[in-house]
């Protein structure tokens, strides 16, 4: 019998959750799964014969060392920043440990000892980071064994509402961590094209978009992320001309979401003072230039927008200029925001997300250029199966299987970006209908 | 005999230590003034018969037992956040302490045990804050006493260059922290307006400025600070309608700033990889939208300006489209942008500085709407003994000077507010040639 301990049973454990139950019977392993609402745990362990729900708190060490000391490996559902007392805990007790999280400056620290213990800390094995990786290396593997050099790699990935499922003009509900949604961009992105460093600051990146085409879903917009010049080296692409990471929204969603940038509606900096005593009405006249009650047109005064303009149409549909009133106290416009999303953005019980994915390769071939495109849809089937839940989790729980199985056989801090883990992983993947479809123009 | 202890010796300590040194004799006084930098703290003592010069590190903590054990009053120049372990220190070995520093959380903190040791830390009496703070509580206690209710309470001020000794496009050259005016702004300004809440963000705060005349200086224009809000209950304007606190510039300087804003060249979180390899032109290159080698044409297209126009004239001036080498090395676009600054801003030796702060009260008084302004210009001398050394080094060795010869009695953490110091600061402050001039309309 071997032991897995989840920690965390909320939005994306789902699948994982459900992965691991119905493969335990099988494998003979005891899956337990810790989070600190009893309610949640049970739906999600609905009890199953080798499942076991536990009341869990990260921050309590004797919790930690009980249910860490029991388990062969530890999965952590947890938000990125809380991922260190376990892995500290796992090192010390010798126990494996999976994220779907990026390898933290602290974590990438435990490496020596975890290999000098024989354990695995997989890292980054879950959408984008993780079948983002393991997709695009599978394809670069391909490509530098046929002795190409890639001129050029655009990867794509969102997490949007699937087009059946959608009623509202931004195409975009909540499936992940609203802040991050909420908070995007700030900063300035990097990246690299034609062999000229690209830098977008935060004034810019939602209007400095491309049309990203996928065939049989139609059109999207892309905006940079953050950070493109430090994957070369994880790609082993450190010369490439060309890379550029980027997330997918549907068509409309960037020009609007840059309106709210404008105003100022982002910031996290500036508490707004009794901002529960005010309406939003009130809320866009503290913030929009000009004088005058008719906020509306303050507004599109401002952005220089007629009222029939679709980045109007989305403003209006937020409520933004009405009366209803704002709930958070004191909060930043963000938190404000982010609570109107939160209504507003809200998936119903039957909705259906939809995960997009598109790696877009450019290289050249018998003296012509090729640009391979090779792309994932998933949708979810509801609110709980997420497509989100189900490729956050899956890979994670692929990869786990295989662990166990003895069929992964690595030490150390770890990203899914060798064959021996993106093979086995990719090929289980497409069982579940994670499969990409590959175009070659 | 009394001990005087100044810590830190730079850019603003020379009229502070210069006035502390001529008032040491008559007073007896000895003056210890200690920096990091033998060169600069010898230089500034000179050699007077009641000065010593020590070099001195505020990390090495038998340093600060022994000169602050031996002061009666201790003075910190020093970056504000490093002040707290000077107070500490002061606080244990029951020393006075004075900073022209906005009191921190931290040192709040200190109040009731300062209080109970009988030691006054008097923070924020420099030029801004302090002197703002003494200037505008003395005219709105003489309002209060005459029953007058205050409407509105702009003030202004800013550190700026002499029309004499102006030779450049922005009007500007650095007297005071270039890292600060470079961030300047980040954020969102909050501010009241008519009872009216406004805020505004980064991306608009050196667009929406309005203009501020000051008789017999022309005019200048003003950006919002971040916080005026807050200045509400210390100044005991809590419901008064409107109340704004700004930065002052000389005209032409705010729109051609928020360019570099729009550009991305404020930014301070992303390092510019290899920067020291690139010209500023290859830098506009990588923040411009577009493609193209005319990185002029490129910044006009973007900014939507003629070749022209006042903000292209600055530009232009600061080199950006040169190809002259960047200096720093994976910097962040703010780093490059400060040391460009730092050369092109810099203090001829001759040059006079020029500090201006206004104060414009509104109010009724006789059914009539008054609008009273406040005015203060001070010029420096050179680029040592400045308008912003003099405003910010005079109040703080006045205040000194008081409170060692028994006129200023109080304890705690307390800032210039109450008329028990402001009066006999600015009265004297008045002899050095820091003097406002009243206008009422």
């Amino acid at each position: 019998m071997k032991n897995i301990f989840v920690i965390g049973a909320g939005r994306s454990a789902s699948s994982l959750i459900r992965y691991l139950l119905d493969h335990a019977g099988k494998n003979e392993w005891k899956v337990t799964i810790g989070d600190l609402s009893k309610e949640l745990v049970e739906s999600k362990v609905a009890d199953h014969k080798n499942g076991e729900a536990v009341v869990f708190d990260i921050h309590n060490a004797s919790q930690r060392e009980k249910y860490i000391g029991a388990a062969d490996l530890v999965i952590s559902m947890l938000p990125a920043t809380m991922h260190m007392d376990v892995a500290k805990d796992c090192l010390r007790l010798g126990k494996h440990m999976f994220t779907a999280s990026y390898v933290s400056p602290a974590m990438q620290e435990l490496n020596d000892e975890a290999k000098k213990k024989g354990l695995l800390f997989l890292n980054e094995i879950g959408l984008d980071p993780g079948i983002d990786h393991m997709s695009a290396m599978k394809i670069i593997d391909e490509l530098k064994a046929k002795g190409i050099k890639l001129k050029g790699f655009y990867s794509w990935c969102g997490g949007l509402v699937a087009p059946e499922s959608n009623d509202n003009p931004w195409g975009y509900k909540f499936t992940w961590n609203p802040r991050n949604v909420v908070l995007a961009g700030q900063g300035t992105a990097r990246y690299i094209e034609n062999g000229h460093y690209k830098y977008i600051p935060y004034n810019r990146i939602f209007t400095e978009i491309r049309r990203v085409d996928v065939e049989g879903h139609g059109t999207f917009e892309g905006y940079a992320n953050r950070d493109s010049l430090s994957y070369r080296p994880i790609y082993g692409l450190e010369d490439i001309p060309t890379m550029l990471r980027g997330t997918l929204r549907m068509p409309g969603y960037c020009y609007a979401w840059d309106a709210l940038i404008e105003i100022g509606l982002t910031d996290d900096t500036v508490k707004i003072e009794h901002s529960e005593k005010m309406t939003y009405a009130q809320l866009m006249d503290a913030f929009l230039p000009g004088k005058g009650k008719d906020v509306r047109k303050r507004a599109m005064d401002f952005l220089d927008i007629h009222v029939t303009s679709p980045v109007m149409e989305r403003l209006e549909w937020l409520g933004i200029f009405s009366e209803k009133q704002v709930k958070v106290k004191n909060g930043t416009p963000a938190q404000i925001l982010q609570e109107l999303l939160e209504e507003k953005w809200a998936l119903n019980p039957n909705d259906k997300d939809m995960i997009v994915m598109q790696h877009h390769f450019v290289y050249d071939e018998a003296g012509k250029e090729k640009n391979l495109y090779s792309s994932l849809v998933v949708k979810g089937d509801d609110m709980i199966y997420t497509a989100m839940a189900k490729t956050v989790g899956l890979p994670l729980a692929i990869a786990a299987k295989l662990m166990l199985q003895g069929k992964i056989n690595m030490t150390g801090v770890v990203v899914p970006v060798m064959k021996e883990i993106y093979e086995p992983v990719l090929k289980e993947l497409e069982k579940s209908g994670v499969t990409f479809t590959d175009h070659l123009d």
